[in-house]
């Protein structure tokens, strides 16, 4: 799949670190959630409505790879990719780079799928947002 | 108000600390907290009934003062107290020790209020959690 | 005091929140933090040169009063004041405000102090810092 | 490898859940690491002196699989076994247990190398740690 690149900017806080004096290996999945938030937002698909309505997105995989530490006042650079588009799911690759050095920090990916909140229960992407990901998919 | 004591035990973890090798001092109010979360399970009252139910205790004010800083592993003990019990809010203080060194780390306090969740207003505190806390506040 | 206002703006982010679909009300405090962060960085001061040298800014005290909640997604603002500079604390007043609605959620404080990392003790705040603060805190 | 199992009781705390009311899928990783430093503890062997020392144990690589969401007031069980353990790195699997309904919500696993913290280079597992895991990761 030759998918199209997503970015966003974000600078590590204090908050972030631990006393390794590096960013805490966890926040590395919130950073890939955090991209996928404003990827949404840019395909003016509001996660609000989502809220209300019986659509969840539950994660069933969260991957990442660790290559280099970023550290505190970094700016980060997170690249979503559309690796895997199905009809109840989706897989997004991430990498992360330190924005100033030049440098592949860390790289992986989360799978989603559509659920209904109430069955808990799998259902196909809805298809108004299902067309903009295979839009964003097949478009490099 | 002579309020009886409330007690939790908490390791710090890895998670907790930042580039400071202390934890963060966001973190001293999550503990206050979940030292709130164990007390309302020893009074036999769940959580669980609540989050079904209209009932809401969004907190209105949170402070704490930091004496000497916490450090990954430190075992720690955290103490509640009810400070103040009105028809509508209770405000409980908090000691955060050092329990190997007997040393006092931090205190602070948190006040909530009983809400209705639809419409966002403060209600008087339900009589079965107001009996509770009642009995607590006064029994030193 | 008169001071200078300082600003940034924060996405509330899907881990921000918690059960009751709000944000957590520690995470102000990391919003506070955040937004002092941001201003060191606009006064040209580095923390990285920082967490090299001795000197260390450890908080003293932390307040916040919360008036309405942040949700998924709301836009905040951040307003960071210098309330009170003494030669070796400094007092930062904050604001919260939901940027579309122009409605203000929060309001709180943190003081802190500056100090030498190995002997744990207040020492007077740096003057290529105290100078700049105090320019900040007296330009309104 | 027949490794032998080690376990924690983890409560999820209020903080711990976000907006779609169940534990935020970042914070099963913050569990695994939580299982690690009791493991720690159980072997005798102190993180303390470790931050002191030149050791670091980096992650490379963290992995976890969703099967049920885990919710505020749930008494979870963290599994950890040993799964890989060469010179240089020791891969740790994990299961998330619900205490009370007996029911698997999640596995995944860890990667760690021992690094010299200063060169940031991989170095042999000291002789000292490794017996103790060799003897775990061989007594099922």
């Amino acid at each position: 799949m030759t998918s199209a690149v997503f970015k966003i900017l974000y600078r590590v806080s204090w908050v972030d670190t631990d006393a390794a004096q590096v960013m805490h290996f966890s926040n590395y999945l919130r950073l890939f959630e955090r991209a996928e938030e404003e990827f949404y937002r840019s395909l003016g698909f509001s996660f609000t409505e989502l809220k209300d309505s019986e659509l969840w997105l539950p994660r069933v995989e969260a991957f990442c790879q660790y290559k280099k530490p970023a550290r505190f006042n970094d700016l980060l650079e997170i690249e979503l990719r559309i690796e895997e588009l199905r009809q109840k799911s989706v897989k997004y690759g991430f990498r992360i780079i330190n924005k100033k050095k030049e440098e592949l920090l860390a790289l992986g990916y989360m799978t989603m799928v559509a659920a209904d909140k109430r069955r808990e229960k799998a259902i196909p992407i809805p298809e108004q947002i299902m067309e903009k990901l295979r839009s964003f998919a097949n478009n490099p």
